[in-house]
């Protein structure tokens, strides 16, 4: 069975092989592993030494990027959050229930966040201090360009948090030359090809120190997760999944293999181009234009045809050994199909075939957008 | 390897095996088995179907003591935390670093909480609406009786939230006769004897709908997370552990062929009694006395032999096949041996041969107390 849900993703036997064992975590070596391996993701952020480091946090991503507001912007502080979909909404809504006052900048349907509709925005309203923005969209596909909007962040003197969720692996981050990100937040469950269970911030030293305080969360406090590891390097607060650790461990071996990140985007986007043209060929309307799909995920307009059912298309592409989600984030409805996890493009091949014969078997003929 | 830390525990083979598979956690067969498994959890807790509910969080007990206390208590409430050792003390800390007062009710060590101290607590403050009790504090090794304190605080009129982290699944638990009770919270690995990385709320679904709108978290809102299960039962609403889940699935298949929770705190307080008899044959000291020396952790005392040093005998005995903490969290120095996990008396007796070995390498002749 693949998964193409997209997210949690497939994996490969050697990862999962790695949850097998009884771990100590607080055990001396269990303790230089974990340091190890936080000095990995730290590597892969672009993050340097001493002005950055990575703390991890038990459970998913939601969580973390709760972490990074509450700890980098005080009570009653202001976020902008570009709506970029499903995600952008989860920020703002995050941020509003921890007591903060997420700004939405609206973001037309299917396009990439603007760098100067954001320096706008921040230029009308001194008062907001961050924006939250997420890089890779799972409601719409798109891949919004960090950089740029970083460099709009920085001029106007504000910081950035980066919620790379889906983007964390294979999408290029340089936190070296990008001083405004506070932090980017991920999971070891989506380009890292791992399972879920466990999420990190890559964040500056400087500002987690400054930023002690601010979280009203003892849980979520990224500054005291900080304070305890410049007491005990690679040693938790509180229970970590360690099997969870120890398989991304294996995952993160896997991707050396492979030639790092742009090995992998380049294997992501081989399957987004079997995809995309895959989905043309059935018919089917994908919701974004070639030249904004992103390589992480594509949403697809429901076909036309009355017979259309999303629970009978997933049902019988299951049974094909495909399985995608039974639910869409987009605001029409569709269904989404992920190219990530441990599956090249001849799986992505075999997926669009699969597709073709479900849509056949519930009796799906016309299958352009409605 | 055994682990004796206590907690992550020794778990089974069969428990561990459940982790290697990839898992779509929104597939409809995966919902179905995940609301199963909270009915299974449910029934452990002596909950009533309509009356109860089991609500699931990623990451750690922390987590999810920190999630009760922000839905039962709104913010600037007031939590009495019965100081019972270094768990009464991070509860309180929970509570206060999110917000609510936590008022402290000094504990004498190494005592059980008295229901008539909790009592008068309670009445001297009538602005305190909560109780927040550790069930076996593993500050100590202290198992306090939460129903006698229960009825303490229901004769008061007021709520219990039970920390039972270190404790459910073999000491018992009947939430249809605590009606009290707004929440026991707990994770699958301790006594459920399965890995680390979910926790678990077994709430009164009354108060879960009164409680709406208080945590200041979307994140830690545990009403939130049962309009969900309403919505859609076995769903989560973000991305769930779910290799973890599986393999609680069979530690709760393997609880049950050992006989449940009586059988499997029988076989814990066999551990308990071979180790207590081993530590006062080799000459420690026990922290409790043996009348109030609960069946889960044992502190003890460290030696006053000046050659004791914690990280060389907590390496003496690693060698030989048993992992105890690195640290203690009682006030006087010492070290902690957990009497749970997938480990029965015969486990116990080659412990305490192997500490005896190891404080005879580290050349800890003077065994007694300091």
């Amino acid at each position: 069975m693949k998964l193409l849900i997209p997210g949690p993703v497939t994996t490969r036997a050697e990862t999962r092989a790695a949850l097998g064992q009884d771990v100590a975590p607080w055990d001396n070596d269990f303790r230089v592993f974990h340091a190890r391996q936080l000095a990995r993701l730290l590597r892969l952020a672009g993050g340097r030494g001493a002005e950055h480091t990575t703390l991890a946090l038990p459970g998913c991503g939601h969580f973390v990027t709760e972490a990074a507001i509450r700890t980098f912007i005080p009570q009653g502080g202001k976020l902008l959050v570009p709506m970029t979909g499903a995600y952008g909404e989860r920020m703002a809504r995050l941020a509003r229930e921890a007591g903060r006052v997420p700004v939405v900048l609206p973001v037309p349907d299917g396009t990439r966040v603007r760098p100067h509709a954001v320096a706008e925005a921040l230029s009308a309203d001194p008062g907001i201090t961050h924006v939250g923005q997420i890089y890779s969209e799972t409601g719409t596909g798109v891949v919004h360009d960090v950089v740029a909007i970083g460099a709009a962040v920085r001029l106007a003197g504000r910081r950035l948090l980066v919620d790379a969720v889906s983007a964390f692996g294979a999408l290029p981050l340089d936190l070296s030359v990008q001083p405004e990100i506070d932090a980017v937040v991920f999971t070891a469950n989506k380009c890292l090809e791992s399972v879920p269970g466990v999420a990190f911030a890559v964040a500056r030293t400087d500002r987690l120190t400054e930023s002690a305080g601010n979280a009203g969360s003892w849980s979520f406090d990224l500054a005291d997760i900080y304070a305890m590891a410049q007491r005990a390097p690679g040693a938790a607060r509180f229970t970590p999944p360690a099997q969870v650790l120890c398989a991304l461990d294996v995952a993160l071996d896997l991707l050396e293999l492979e030639g790092g990140l742009a090995a992998r985007l380049a294997r992501y986007t081989a399957n987004m181009r079997t995809l995309y043209d895959g989905l043309l060929r059935l018919g089917l309307t994908p919701f974004l234009p070639r030249a904004v799909q992103g390589p992480i995920i594509a949403n697809v307009h429901a076909p036309t045809d009355p017979n259309w059912h999303l629970q009978s298309f997933v049902d019988a592409l299951k049974s094909r050994g495909f399985v995608i989600s039974n639910f869409y984030t987009t605001d029409k409805p569709g269904f989404r199909v992920g190219c990530i996890g441990a599956i090249g493009p001849e799986d992505m091949t075999q997926a669009v075939a699969a597709m073709d014969a479900a849509l056949t078997e519930i009796g799906v003929t016309r299958r352009e957008a409605a």
